[in-house]
């Protein structure tokens, strides 16, 4: 699966993934009332709103990126409903051709990390028969509680050709008050990029690793570090545009090859439409916003890269 | 509801909790055979088997014991019909009057914990309606991504006098890796606990706060230095049993008053029948084993505190 991401972003030139994460709020009063109107004011309503923004969105873009990542926090607070429309997105993307990552953040020991495994990118076994319960292609993990959490998913991973985004340094704020605590004089998130690059010595693809990272694009100059700590990782980057990040800010989570790192924008391709510089689309076409919002970011990257 | 399960316990003198995380080959094969003769080997047969197993088992212990830790990732694994069969699980353990703690080890950042917390602890409002999706009573929460992640979550707890615990130091061998490294001079999971007892002040119940900790059984002497950091804090102990702790290790978790710790088993209260020690149940029998396995580690448990 990390072969066919490489070969996507090679493809549409575009090393970036759209973030799929619906708010209510973010979500057209006409979509909002058609699945009002046929489900009621209800979980199921919800999950509808849910699916048929998404769909849209996926119908105008799915052509320009490699790659999708649902974040199941904003699918699981609407429950099973929800969690249904998370199942739909992950298949129709999937459909299209588009990489999943699910933004999961699971992370466990043993039999229970082998479990979010088996659910989320394995297959499960019932009987005589086997399913594939939520079937993305990459999940994001937790390290937190060390190799007896990671080795599981990547048992599964191996079986499976999928893959893992491991959190090294996280976008936020107040991520130091753990990550960057100096241990022997180094910080943490170094320590776990060490890790995550010897993790990934276990399950190689063909130029890179199947088990990449997660770095925040708003920490351009750890990013630069960790860049050499893993250089086989592929390095998913949140925390552009709306967090804050610019293409500038990222060229150091890029190889010299001018692949290993994967930019993510959410709010700012989804709901485009909400921001000035594509008001001109009107709310009953926002999917249109946000094909603009993606080549407008696929510039700013590439630009960045190129002069770099 | 930290003051629910303070209660709970001074009621049933039980300081444990019962993990309801069952795998399939747990569940006796009569049951097995029901569902699937009703659903077919399908996801849907599955979390009918594991839906009607845990049934069983809380109607056998409920009147024993305070509280209940289903882990989602058991139910998880078998997509959408696993988790219906873990959102009844947890409205009947409510029913039965047992706090509930989902064991969920969810953390994640902003808007993301927020719709986390929402999902599991809280109500999401949808047009002029609200719905509590999961509801359970207490989640377990991952603090790699610091107060980012974990704040979100202390909000909607005191909207609904809900709580947590959070990762400190967890059960598993390899949980050092990065948990026991030196920061100035002292491990991680310590500074862990100094922000619990922080996080915890800004929620306090009658006697403890709403928001605990997660500290393994297998880790005694760690426990004993993180009693003394968060004083005000509950911990949850897993790793009882199954992975090695037993009472007389367990003493230094709780504080003076007896009250502080409530120590979870899984496995080891679940599928009881499967152990030669309760092997005169045989599997048809499987709640009442579960039964006596739980008389017996309160049993342990208090015998402990007793002669500390």
């Amino acid at each position: 699966m990390i072969n066919k991401l490489v070969e996507n972003i090679k493809r549409t030139k575009a090393p970036i993934v759209v973030g799929l994460d619906p708010m209510l709020n973010y979500i057209p009063q006409h979509i909002q009332k058609k699945a009002f109107a046929e489900f009621g004011e209800t979980l199921e309503g919800a999950g509808e709103a849910i699916w048929q923004f998404n769909k849209e969105i996926i119908d105008k873009t799915y052509d320009l990126i490699p790659a999708v990542k649902p974040q199941i926090a904003m699918y699981e607070q609407f429950g099973i409903p929800g969690l249904v429309a998370f199942k739909k997105t992950v298949d129709y993307c999937k459909e299209k051709g588009l990489v999943v990552i699910g933004d999961i953040k699971r992370g466990d020991i043993g039999s229970t990390s082998s479990a979010y495994a088996v659910g989320h990118l394995g297959r499960v076994q019932i009987g005589s028969k086997s399913y594939v319960p939520f079937d993305e292609d990459f999940a994001t993990v937790n390290p937190y509680l060390g190799s007896d959490g990671i080795n599981p998913f990547i048992d599964v991973c191996k079986e499976e050709n999928k893959g893992l985004f491991i959190l090294v340094k996280t976008s936020n704020p107040s991520s130091g008050e753990f990550q960057d605590r100096l241990v022997d004089g180094r910080p943490l998130y170094e320590l776990v990029g060490e890790k995550v690059a010897q993790w990934g010595e276990n399950h190689m693809g063909d130029e890179y690793s199947y088990i990449g990272a997660v770095v925040g694009a708003t920490y351009p100059e750890m990013g630069k570090v960790l860049r050499k700590v893993m250089p086989k990782s592929y390095i998913l980057v949140p925390g552009y545009g709306a967090q804050g990040g610019q293409g500038k800010d990222l060229v150091h989570f890029f190889n010299e090859d001018g692949l290993g790192a994967i930019v993510n924008s959410s709010r700012g391709i989804i709901a485009a439409y909400k921001q000035e510089a594509y008001a001109e689309f009107g709310e009953e076409h926002f999917a249109d916003a946000s094909r603009k919002a993606v080549e407008t970011m696929i510039a700013d990257i590439n630009g960045a890269l190129e002069n770099r």
